[in-house]
């Protein structure tokens, strides 16, 4: 299966990015030269890791029967200095909020995402110290 | 330097993504469970190294003086079929229009950003086999 995305030129350091109709704008931010018109192009990783493991988990969780009520995912991503700028270590950070959540479930749906299907975690991970963090809300 | 995402729950598999003001809604196609309300994670890597690439074309075009009147870069990556789902093999076409463009500096300032400055190649490149194509149109 081939997935493509079109990346166009707007202005400045400004592009669009179409992927089977869904747009977003890319900038980078003005101490980096751009107008902060969209989403810094590297930051994409973080989103995509997170949304990536995000399904994973809310799949999973609801194949186990848990019930939630909320999943917030934080990635921070921390930048080398010299280039080529690359992220040396990424923290995910899950935050669920639900009545009476099972610890153990909550961490056994991360491990498998992380582990076994999370497809972005699998191309970074030869790269980046990627690691993972739980809190119940 | 910290880079920070955050990626809400909304239903479904549905998520938005926060980073620095801009959100972008996150979703799986309906074949794989989704209700295709935006770009599906995984994209967002082939998104990132387009943008990525680009902007680093752009400014080092600038520098170079050369004229364009329009870049875009098409991400195709193909993806392996068993979980971890990953992108084996990523091509990135860059679509270059204007006139008396001069094929040699458009050569190098790809190469320039993919060996020297685009981060998320070498994020990525441990894992993926990533090559390039230009097209003058």
């Amino acid at each position: 299966m081939i997935h493509e995305v079109s990346i166009n030129w707007l202005e400045g350091v400004a592009f669009r990015s179409e992927a089977d109709g869904h747009s977003i704008t890319i900038d980078a931010p003005f101490e980096a030269g751009g107008q902060n018109k969209g989403i810094r192009p590297k930051m994409l990783i973080l989103a995509s890791l997170g949304g990536c493991t995000g399904v994973d988990v809310v799949l999973i969780l609801q194949k186990m029967k848990v019930k939630f009520t909320g999943i917030r995912i934080v990635v921070e991503g921390k930048l080398t200095e010299h280039h080529p700028k690359v992220y040396e270590t990424i923290v995910v950070k899950y935050f669920f909020s639900g009545e009476d959540l099972d610890l153990a479930k909550l961490q056994k749906a991360i491990d498998l995402s992380q582990d076994k299907y999370c497809g972005v975690t699998a191309m970074l991970r030869n790269s980046v110290k990627i690691s993972n963090q739980i809190i119940i809300e």
